[in-house]
């Protein structure tokens, strides 16, 4: 009679912060593969491109063109997926056909000039003048008292739909509360209405106890890989104090931020040295839409890679169709990211 | 005053099925892309390879060789990402680190004995005999009385992370509920509870009423785009009888399943003239578990191209962090795959 074991049994994981589940499956590891295996983008761009419409100095789809700016620069998408003006509207016919108008604003951030460098590239310093960015970006949208989410995010690589590899990020806010962050709230709200404590508080102090899935910490931010991560190298970033957003970082937190992001992405591009595609992005609190006491800052990093700079994870049939689904464990994810270097391949070959 | 207009405005729309909202920004089609082009598999394989796994005669991981078949062949996956022999067990620390076993069986199906075909290049009756190995190993696996659920799926081609160009399916089968299938058993479960009729059954005849997202029909089923579609040209195949699964199908309903599959998958590689991927799969009632009366079968295909045979559409940031997005309409998409021929773009050109 054997005993259940989570590094070798197949099973499933709660995430306590959707209330889904996600299958592991450990033993699944020795699977060979004999597909896709992804072409590698060539690590060799100019410090500025001509053709970049994110270098300083250059036009843009607008017809605009971008300051000689030296640090970040922010504009509004010229390809926005959400309008400012779109006209009110509503249509349900018989409860089957549903839809709502949508409006909206997109920004994009370059985090640097240089067309050739990456977050774990840049210095702290460079770093924390994007999250200084990105929190007056919050604070100055959210002057609009009709956005009600913000999303904050990076997508990273031409794997994960990256159509530009000039560093930068974007900014996506509109008029509804969108999917993910609805699951968020129901799940963090009713945990708060109990315990009357963050739920990613509580979570973050239990695996501070277990230390088996903490990367690493400084003053005031942990980085973990979840319990119940869907991604082979999935990891998240927990304020260590219960903020519900970066409206409320301090100048010491803001720089913390920048060095949790530099050796998250440093220790990354280490793991198969490669510059490592993900998505990445901040959770937090609705804005213009009440009070928000249980809600917890925290910034998710989705990572496709799998075993190498080439081959990712597909989330295809049975994850689309039935359930997201892993094989490595999220254990062994931690200790290879814990056991990285904070300094970066590029620099420790020089 | 502009009046809201689902074609021009962005919106969003409810998925009945599963209570989710998907942002639809129809303005954006003009988006340029200078991302990631995906390479093209060639499309020129022999129709015996001695290398592959599915091939008739050929070993496979696990020792065994395959026999000499002629129509399909089904098999225990050599990598299940389930297994029927694991321990009982649970995990629950502070309702914040919860895990549960999970037992299952995974089988793979070789569709034909050519390594060269593919659904839409095989006869009626080729593909009517698949539809019968699909209904008689959700038979025999729904006699263990420990499986709940029974997932019948297919991933097409290398960018849906389809290892092998065999043609071949797969079913994994599992002793709890996945995701995908408790939600949408939830608001089908409301809906009966309401209506007394099947919330798909009345959505099609809404649909039929519309005709604007149909693309096809015949005697036994409906082809559409879904209203709230979330991939470029998704598709949903709904059984116009109210059966909730595979095994209530009757001789005829398997071969009018098995023509609406040759027809979709064959609109589908003309649209690009490309062998068109996707992953593609049947939602039916879950088994052991009591009546589910409100169930209503149908099957989803999820293809990831957008533009053309190398530009996909990217389910990155803004949809992994906040909700899934769309360009092109529903409706547009609907009408594209509606103009396609029912003739394979090869067998036109020969
Ligand atoms: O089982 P296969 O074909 O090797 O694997 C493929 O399908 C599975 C089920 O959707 C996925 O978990 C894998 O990521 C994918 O590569
Ligand atoms: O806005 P971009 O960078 O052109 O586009 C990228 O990010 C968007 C937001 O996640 C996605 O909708 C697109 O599919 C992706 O290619």
């Amino acid at each position: 009679n054997q005993t259940f074991e989570l590094d070798s049994n197949p099973h499933t994981r709660l995430n306590v912060l959707t209330g889904e589940w996600v299958l592991v499956s450990p033993h699944r590891t020795k699977r060979p593969w004999q597909g896709k295996v992804e072409e590698l983008t060539p690590d060799n761009r100019p410090e500025y491109d001509a053709k970049c419409y994110l270098c300083p100095g250059n036009g843009r789809a607008d017809g605009d063109s971008n300051p000689n700016y030296t640090e970040s620069f922010v504009f509004n998408n010229d390809f926005a997926a959400l309008l400012e003006n779109t006209p009110e509207g509503e249509m349900n016919e018989d409860d089957l056909l549903v839809a709502n108008n949508q409006r909206g604003l997109c920004r994009v951030i370059s985090f640097s000039p240089k067309h050739n460098l990456t977050l774990p590239e840049m210095s702290v310093e460079a770093i924390t003048a994007v999250v200084e960015v990105w929190q007056h970006e919050f604070n100055s949208l959210a002057q609009n008292n009709w956005i009600k989410y913000i999303q904050i995010f990076e997508n990273k690589g031409e794997i994960m739909g990256c159509s530009n590899p000039h560093p930068h990020g974007q900014i996506w806010s509109q008029s509804d509360i969108p999917l993910e962050i609805a699951k968020e709230t129901e799940r963090q709200k009713t945990y708060y209405a109990i315990h009357r404590r963050s739920l990613l508080g509580d979570y973050l102090k239990l695996e501070q106890k277990k230390n088996e899935r903490i990367i690493f910490e400084n003053d005031h931010f942990a980085v973990l890989v979840p319990f119940w991560a869907v991604w082979p190298y999935e990891t998240m970033i927990i304020s260590k104090r219960h903020v519900n957003s970066i409206k409320l970082f301090t100048d010491a937190e803001k720089k913390s931020l920048a060095e949790a992001i530099k050796i998250l992405t440093t220790k990354y591009d280490n793991l198969f040295e490669t510059s490592f595609p993900y998505s990445a992005g901040m959770h937090q609190a609705p804005v213009n839409n009440g009070y928000y006491p249980e809600w917890h800052w925290h910034m998710h990093f989705y990572p496709p890679l799998l075993r190498s700079a080439s081959v990712k994870k597909f989330m295809v049939g049975y994850e689309m169709l039935a359930n997201p689904q892993r094989d490595i464990t999220p254990e062994f994810a931690a200790n290879r990211l814990k056991e990285m270097s904070t300094l970066h391949y590029k620099n420790s070959k020089a």
